[in-house]
């Protein structure tokens, strides 16, 4: 116990002085030291066990640790952890078939970068130079990572304070049935008047100076936003329409998330780029990418294309995504995490919505579900405002300490839980998951007005 | 030699049809398969072994499969190989605090990106943010990444079609003796003519709207571009005079490369932020970051920082940190590499200058060298033109076929070789290495006007 009590204090006063953390004020915060992890579970030093509801930040789709793809990381560090990104590499090239294999249409060529934001770039850069137009378009409520023009085309909280550096972004409102910006009252309406409102601010932005529309296929940080059906093939007309490049970033829904390998399966639709990442090695290695149409392609077939980056296509990151992608076809972790959101984690969350008077809304496919929670189930308020901090957003941390408390580690968002465990979490896990979450919503429910 | 003959076509087959390759013309190159790699040295399918004086991109600083960090990858893969970036873990505890002791000054604070441009891209943003103000300025010899800022911070072709995304950048021209931009006929009056050159345009552009100047250590892609005595002393004088923000970008110039273990200390100068990736992991894994002074820390110490991503500090690659920075200080790398170049590199380049009319100049140190090839020594007309390509840039194509064909990998950047090899090549390989350049020569010599 006592060299544990040591070990807690050598990470903790290291990381204090040294380690500098993303989006955070520095002394307002106290990380705690994990000490290791499996499955769908981590534990710190002090003996807490927590059930991982958040994934990390949904990305360890297989869970931690998984035996195969640990040890197919272990040998390949011993055979070749990397070469230049000019070269032939057999694991690049096996990640590249891989992945090419499973991407909607004839999205066949892979363009490998580290992570997320930098498969935007990378999505965003190919599209202005095959469009020659400047402008792309992004969801106010939406996500795609924190450089230049990642951060810019995000619509959440996080572009605050990122708002001096960069042109030819243009946000638009999306689809939210539950929070309609166009006053719908139905999903079919709702639907209707987002393309509506898509296409005329397409035609007031001028289309010949657009060169893209980026979604995710599924809203991931700004609140799984499910698109209603005919949406994401509305948006796909409006850009054939006008020769618009569509995106879409999949670095939160691709590989398992949503029970398809890749989200736009569930809709039928097929972008001209699709950007991933995360699920992709469950981040067991950095990975990310962007996923090319063949008539994107051939714009740079013959022109080079200006971009570029020292780990492209890494080979340990590629072994790593090769032994991901086996794992998952082979222990139909795909099929699972579908079958997990449609018979356990769908009816189980809504079976709490309706104990639950703070619940207001639950949506949600597969392994990716968000609980909406709110003050009154009539007007909707959310249960605190909008980028609340500090004492405003005390309803939220009460609950995230309930949760904790109960051996839950939540990922908390706004006025919403996100529900994202592993895509392959066992259903005693789901029961187990579920159940603490009962008991926490009793915090939430207390605030109602 | 059969199984050989196959596994090459299937590497290869699935790199034309899958792999999008960096900077390139997809249709246009035709990448070496590469089955292996140790040490100096990697190899291909068919028995040709090369002698890596290029490192990669200039970023294996231990060689390829150092026995000791791919041991130490293997047993973290079998441990914990990530968690989320929000938590304190051993080995980013760790990564952090050896990398604040080696880093000059009060950088004590250290924010993990994946590699090199996210590193420059939160700089930057830290740097606006700390002053408030919005330009940035960099030198027109430069490379800083292919992400947004990054790219346009960047002064070297690669920019060319990546110019409409951003604002706030303002490039300058740095001292480059040989080619000087300010008619100086001595080192000191070019380092005296490039400060006053940035001291005028820092007053013209208005100091009051200027957050950051960024500056490679020793510019890297742009010619092994070693500064003058005191010109690095007067930016910071200057920066210091006006409340900027200076920036040193050590991405490929820190962690030995240039026989410190930073740039920076070869002139006795601490920047404000300093950036590293590449040699932090000798790219084993993917690992980048920022290297924060108090004062900036200071500024998001009750304010969040409003940047952060997916793998920051990604506990996988903070293990190989720890595993790289522990075989350097073990097998001392860094002073090797400032042995070699004094007594193996330098005085072999200069030698070979002697003999071949073609070689220009020599410039370098540690185990980062350049040679200047000409046309013309008087002139010193480039060999060939800035941003040559196809027939234009035929003497380097073949001097380069012939290096690879004496059995060395060359890294060559517009009328340049760039010599840099691993920090810890053997003599015998700086021998070999010399042997086959002399050979290779006689290509360019045979250009001389
Ligand atoms: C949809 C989406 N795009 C992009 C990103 C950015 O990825 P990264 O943090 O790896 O840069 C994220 C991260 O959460 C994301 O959810
Ligand atoms: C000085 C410098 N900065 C930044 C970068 C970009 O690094 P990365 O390619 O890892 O994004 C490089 C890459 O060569 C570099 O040399």
């Amino acid at each position: 116990m006592n060299s544990d009590a040591d070990a807690l204090r050598t990470v903790k006063d290291a990381d204090r002085k040294h380690v500098f953390h993303s989006w955070s004020a520095q002394e307002l915060i106290d990380p705690l030291a994990v000490a290791g992890a499996e499955g769908s579970y981590f534990w710190d030093y002090e003996g807490n066990r927590y059930l991982d509801f958040s994934s990390a930040l949904v990305y360890t789709n297989i869970g931690y640790q998984h035996p195969k793809v640990a040890a197919a990381i272990a040998e390949q560090a011993g055979k070749l952890c990397t070469v230049a990104p000019g070269f032939a590499v057999d694991v690049r090239s096996e990640a590249a078939r891989l992945i090419a294999e499973r991407t909607p249409g004839d999205l066949d060529k892979i363009f490998f970068t580290n992570a997320g934001a930098e498969a935007v770039e990378n999505a965003v850069r190919m599209a202005r130079l095959h469009t020659g137009r400047p402008k792309v378009m992004s969801a106010y409520r939406s996500y795609h990572g924190a450089t230049t023009t990642a951060i810019n085309l995000t619509g959440d909280a996080r572009r605050f304070g990122n708002d001096t550096a960069t042109a030819g972004v243009v946000h638009f409102w999306g689809p939210f049935p539950y929070r309609s910006p166009f006053y719908a009252g139905s999903e079919a309406e709702e639907c209707e008047r987002a393309l509506r409102h898509l296409e005329d601010t397409v035609v007031f932005e001028g289309p010949q100076s657009i060169a893209a529309i980026i979604l995710e296929t599924v809203g991931g940080a700004p609140g799984v936003l499910v698109p209603p059906a005919g949406y994401l093939a509305g948006v796909r007309e409006i850009c054939d329409r006008h020769g618009i490049v569509f995106i879409l970033d999949e670095v939160m829904v691709g590989f398992g998330r949503t029970g398809k390998w890749f989200a736009a399966e569930n809709w039928d639709v097929t972008p001209d780029l699709l950007c991933f990442a995360k699920g992709v090695t469950s981040g067991y290695v950095p990975l990310g990418g962007v996923a090319i149409s063949s008539a994107i392609a051939e714009t740079f077939a013959r022109r080079p294309y200006p971009g570029g980056l020292t780990y492209s296509g890494h080979v340990l990151a590629c072994a790593a995504a090769v032994a991901t992608i086996g794992v998952m076809a082979e222990e139909g972790v795909v099929e699972q995490s579908a079958r997990t959101g449609a018979e356990l984690l769908g009816p189980g969350l809504r079976a709490l919505a309706e104990r639950h008077p703070s619940v207001g809304e639950v949506r949600g496919l597969g392994t990716f579900w968000a609980l909406e929670l709110v003050r009154d189930a009539g007007t909707r308020e959310p249960l605190v405002p909008y980028n609340a901090s500090g004492a405003e957003n005390a309803p939220m941390a009460a609950f995230g300490a309930a949760l904790k408390k109960g051996g839950l580690w939540p990922l908390l968002a706004g006025n919403r839980i996100h529900v994202a465990p592993p895509c392959n979490i066992s259903a005693e896990d789901v029961a187990k998951g579920l159940e603490i979450l009962d008991g926490a919503l009793a915090v939430t429910d207390a605030h109602m007005a």
